[in-house]
């Protein structure tokens, strides 16, 4: 029987207090596809909203530390370190977000990472979406993820 | 000049006051692939942390609410309803979530819907991860938009 | 059909944008019953953490302001006005809180006064647990509601 | 002298930095209290906001994760547990509500039970606010708790 | 007798029903005096945490919108614009924070230009105290609020 | 190289994974000057809006607690101390508010300190300016750190 079930397969919160801290670390990515000219604009610093990257990575580290509050079942987890790099790729349209995200707890924090991307994500939406209103936040997902019983995982590109 | 650009070019929250409320809509989508094997066991409601699809639903709507703490230009907007729709698509291999967001402001809900699609997104993941760690967010997208200068936008499928 | 619900009879955030802003009351109790001694050293001012009072007040007061983070469902307001009052009744050996919630909107305000009055009750159990763990919260509920299709309510004692 | 109390017995975060980290658990009822029919409905799921036991528990966990910003004088706890049972006493017409909280932690967890059976109830009377306004929400206590100086406590029934 | 006066003298959310939404501004200043160094380095974006002022404006811009959050007796408010600017000031060795907040409201938004500036200066703290432990946030102070009964006020220097 | 830069040197949250917890200790102080009157008003506690120490005593605490969120490089931090002292100073028309801060963590608590001094400080001006408008925060700056790499910290007079 899943240990995620209550006694009447009620949603709960996953009891981890068995479990030792663990250095953890998770990284996740997203991407934002978009038209060519908002990509240049966006590499050559001409949009109008200014300060467009910094003010994504700052929305993903902040919105990192209150997963808990978005996601009802995480536990509270006291990061380490939050980092997010932005790659904008002229050439593919396109902006690729790494998160990454650490801690020394007893559960995982990679929902921690993608929560991270996919706000920084999100933020670029916001501050580009009067130039170019179609932009997609596609592929957020889990690349990497260490610490725990469940070992090391890495996606295969 | 752009109206988003202080003195300086610094980022800045949009001056909203000159602008009437009216009526807005937002309504976006976000798709989670995921193993057959997953959709399948959530179509059933055989998962390990029961109560999937409402966890999502909630934790959507309740984050809608909570847009201009995490996109950092956002306006507070007192929204009138919001809505989230899950599609579990077993062939697919895919579910689609809808998340409408509406208000009475001088300022857009799109961000609010967006938020709200990938919220539920993420949520559906960190329920289901313990079981397909590879599913991936892909698509978040605004598919309508209605009320504001800019007239009504449909996304052209 | 109810208005609640969705086309698959999903929870959602009501739709209230039809509904005209209107002045809106709301006011609930809560009553918090303890062992005569703790009344007493309340009444005085001789508890272990002094400023009970005060701080339960002021936990209420601003826990109003958050219902809609709380509660999933609900809508945010701007309250106009919150007051909460607590009344010490040493012979009973209970404390009466009272919270009054107003706001010219199109929903009514009777959870933020519900959440008010609770968050109050809840304050003043932490306060006081170190001296009485057995205290009991009994009793939180609407007194009054005002503005709204729905009309004046009023409890009968 | 207590030592909650400042230099000039002001209200103050009491200092738990001496304790050693310990095992602690909290376990807190609500019961609500409602009309035979709503009970009846509530039973067989013919309500008007569909999920309501869903939304009720899962709006319980969340809030007691923010316990501490909340109730002003709390700690942060990293939870490791949050478990939250609904029982359905159509017979009672009411509805009884266990909430269970754990952590590893210098201080108790009994407000974060508290908070999370009082947030729980009030979601439950939001929801069926619309068709049984005076519901009341009675018995808010701590049922149990563990770990620390103080030992076991449960409370005789 | 005061207005803010509950029945017996108790803190509260002072009622603003009765007043007209008029347009409100306000703008604040806060100060941060640092050593000489501190103050070129930061001119010439030599700092050990980059992107310092992006940092303090963001922060800025977020905290305003959750001023009832921290304040406790501020009423909620939406906001339809707010700015910061960032004046180093090398020869003074003192950085010049203007924040400046707008609504249309029942009441003013001197809080939020408050507390804007005030986290700006926190946050510069935060990102330069590795390299200068002694700056001193000085002189926060209101400068402006125009709109409601007690008309424009414009500080003297 | 700095340890706070990133790959290209953005912005990013510090990893502390390295450091050993320790006893952490950050005084912080604010000074609030007013007109004479308002002090004198405020030492006697014939003000308004009553209750206004009680009131910036507990909003400081609340903020503390809430560093994380306010200031986007600062680590979640569990705090097992927080105390917050007003000294109403007539002579002088100054109110000095000394925040103090502690917690067992991999990093220092000073940002802590610094946020519920100012908020303590903001608060007191939000209860005070109906009358006294004019009011300055000034001079909040810390004067104590404890525990870490740097060793032991006092600000000279």
């Amino acid at each position: 029987l899943s240990s995620h079930l209550g006694p009447r397969g009620d949603v709960r919160m996953v009891d981890v207090a068995e479990k030792p801290p663990t250095q953890r670390r998770g990284v996740a990515v997203a991407r934002v596809r978009m038209r060519p000219e908002t990509a240049s604009r966006l590499a050559r610093g001409d949009t109008p909203k200014g300060e467009v990257l910094a003010t994504a990575r700052i929305a993903g580290i902040m919105a990192a530390k209150r997963t808990p509050e978005l996601i009802p079942m995480c536990h509270a987890i006291a990061l380490t370190h939050v980092a997010i790099a932005l790659d904008v790729d002229e050439a593919a349209a396109r902006v690729t977000i790494t998160a990454s995200a650490e801690a020394t707890d007893r559960t995982g924090v990679e929902m921690e990472a993608m929560v991270a991307a996919s706000v920084a994500a999100l933020t670029l939406y916001d501050m580009l979406k009067g130039i170019d209103r179609e932009m997609v936040v596609e592929d957020v997902m889990l690349v990497e993820k260490s610490g725990g019983r469940s070992g090391h995982f890495r996606r295969s590109p």
